[in-house]
């Protein structure tokens, strides 16, 4: 068996075998491969795909490439929550409160920020005292005591992925489905959650741009969990538009604790109940998704919910007194206010564009070792439906550095796009895969 | 500018510019940009392609990437003939003596063989006392005192090709049309001759498998040549059978001798007529390829080239008895005979095949570094289209390690294919391209 024969296989279209996949992983992570022979081999499976077959075996061979976590210390049934990403995406830290409200445990391991999309674990260093490293024993006793933790990930999680999709991300070959599912089920199957929920981002603001590709991401990554024995959900939410209006890390903090108090914007709600209550159905605290949507409802409106939050951030070291006195967050110097040129309807307000002005105001990372500023980003007054008037303001630009924040302000005007007539209020949740 | 960006552009088929070919090309040979981005590019530019203009920007840079160099201080147009590479292509033993011995000055630098097929550098050292290597000035003097100097390839010719192709060689991006003509053209622009006759080979036992593929690779070169100043000509010819009877560097060079002497297979004979008289043509030395082609066939008739074959050995240090006392080249000591199992035709005499048993005689090598055997290799005594015995003797396989000759046996034996019908004669010359 020899590097060049499989990838001109590949190249060729043929199936790759267990046999042919395993050379080319297991020799690239553990260095007998080439890397300029592994790059080669991506473009070609980015030309011709994979088959079901060959993503499972992929996904196999990337999970067990690295230590499996065991939670089995936490009683009841885990359930483990992934967005593939977007802007303004803060659901993680609204859902995991109200899903161990209705008593689901929630024990999650969540990443960093990159480029024009969060991550969960830089938004939980704005709250001070946060602990977002912990001893897995200290993890397990938390979840099994206050129902939840939230850390970033640790210990050795599927390292061929990290190392394939570190080639990936600089060699144009990131966009595959095949090499999309295979990266991101690795991880979940890896980290001993017992039952997988998957929200999958669909828009501008998301890998995937369109509804028939986020189907198709979607329905792999569900067969290949429920392949795995977990029981594996997915929803398809849009990202044409931010999620939420607040993008940048205290600032989505802030707007998570005006949720989980009932009073956040109603789109980020509205998605957050319902992956909580598709969660709650998973856990086997709800009978149907309807039901635990109505649980996790329910767990916002008493308070219930909020209650967990604090008990999380206590729990994890840091001040629940941040949920009354937002003062205690990392706070800006400078905001600009970008304001309409023209009356109308907000028509569009592009994903990607916000998220890059948010990462340029200072709030995002180009690259893995760049340090960020907590305080900075932006909250949007306005989404797509609403009516305004001529020097309204459509968003505050919030930074640290005048020259980044003004640039970041631009960037924002020009992402908003103001109509004349009535647009439809895009469509949030498009499709339940189970 | 970036390298993601390129591969991408590129790999979502778009047209790249000039200044973003350099960046690729410059960046890998000077050592800034990775192989492993450069992979992916080759494999993009695999399945996306270039058009006309990129492949003159690649040609282009590659060929000036190193020397260019300075065939000046010889008399004359300088006619150089480059062969895509077959098996039992023996030619430019030939050719270069008879288009000498019709007054066209020749200059060659040759290479030397890899995997199924020869180089004449290998076979050149088969002669005994034949220096490969020479000085500029002395190569130069050679030329212009005997009208033929034969050497190995020196100096810094197109170094970008040379890691280009050594990276596509293990990456799986050989066999793409703008690769393959850009990696030939930059370095017959760089080496100093005034015209360029180029003979792709079509066929099983060559890199161009069908007459359409061959055709496109041949007009391409040709424009190439042609928009470079050079002028430029192409002939395809036959490779679905090997060229001539004789392959492995010592029984090449013998056969060789044997058409010199107008005692050779008719098929190599022919074509040396041909590509030498398409030499004579473009310098200069005949008003047509009709009337070089005359020429060439007299300089064979009437002893000529063979002349000048020995005074190309002599001057390069060989002992040119070699043309009468073949006892003086390598020879091996073991021979077994392939035999017909049943009665008929010859059918097919798979090319490739017939490569690579030869080189598992231990006639050629599988990488760069490897030794090989010169007296090694075999002599086919049927062609396509001749009518066989049961038990008569098809081919003479030559080797001095037992095991290895005669698995190549085995493989010879499954090269050739007989059938009951008489089939055509494969035509030798299929098309030319001027």
């Amino acid at each position: 068996m020899n590097a060049v024969d499989i990838i001109t296989k590949k190249r060729d279209g043929a199936v790759l075998d267990e046999a042919e996949i395993r050379y080319m992983v297991m020799g690239y992570t553990q260095g007998t491969l080439p890397d300029y022979q592994m790059a080669a081999f991506l473009m070609a499976v980015y030309f011709k795909g994979m088959n079901r077959q060959e993503t499972i075996c992929l996904t196999n061979l990337m999970k067990h490439s690295g230590d499996i976590v065991d939670l089995g210390a936490i009683n009841g049934i885990k359930v483990d929550k992934h967005s593939t990403g977007g802007v303004g995406d803060k659901t993680t830290l609204i859902v995991g409160p109200l899903a161990a409200a209705c008593g689901v445990p929630v024990a999650k391991m969540s990443g960093r920020g990159l480029g024009f999309t969060g991550g969960t674990v830089d938004k939980l260093e704005t709250i001070p005292g946060y602990q977002t490293s912990m001893a897995a024993r200290d993890f397990m006793n938390q979840v099994n005591e206050t129902g939840i933790a939230v850390i970033g990930q640790t210990g050795h999680i599927a390292p061929a992925d990290k190392k394939i999709y570190a080639l990936r991300d600089v060699t144009g070959t990131v966009e595959n489905l095949s090499l999309i599912t295979s990266s991101i089920m690795s991880k979940k199957l890896a980290s001993g959650s017992d039952a997988i929920l998957l929200d999958v981002k669909c828009g501008s603001g998301a890998f995937m741009k369109n509804l028939q590709d986020a189907e198709r991401l979607a329905e792999l990554m569900v067969e290949i969990g429920n392949a795995d024995g977990k029981k594996t959900m997915a929803v398809i939410t849009d990202m044409e538009q931010p999620l939420g209006c607040a993008v940048g890390n205290a600032l989505e903090v802030q707007e998570a604790i005006a949720v989980l108090k009932n009073k956040g914007p109603s789109d980020i709600t509205e998605l957050s109940a319902v992956l909580a209550g598709m969660m709650v159905f998973l856990g086997e605290k709800a009978a149907s998704v309807e039901e635990g949507i109505e649980k996790a409802k329910k767990a916002l409106a008493d308070g219930s919910a909020l209650e967990k939050f604090k008990a999380l951030v206590k729990g994890q070291g840091g001040n629940p007194r941040i949920t009354e006195e937002t003062g205690l967050m990392p706070h800006s110097n400078l905001c600009i206010e970008v304001k309409a040129g023209q009356a109308g309807y907000v028509k569009a307000i592009d994903a990607m564009k916000i998220g890059l002005a948010s990462q340029h105001t200072g709030a995002g990372r180009q690259r893995k070792e760049d340090g960020i500023d907590l305080a900075a980003g932006l909250v949007l007054c306005k989404k797509i439906g609403d009516a305004v008037q001529a020097g309204e303001v459509l968003c505050r630009v919030y930074g640290n550095d005048a020259e980044k924040t003004r640039l970041a302000a631009v960037e924002v005007k020009a992402a908003v796009v103001i109509g004349t007539a009535r647009p439809e209020k895009p469509q949030l949740i498009k499709k339940v895969i189970r």
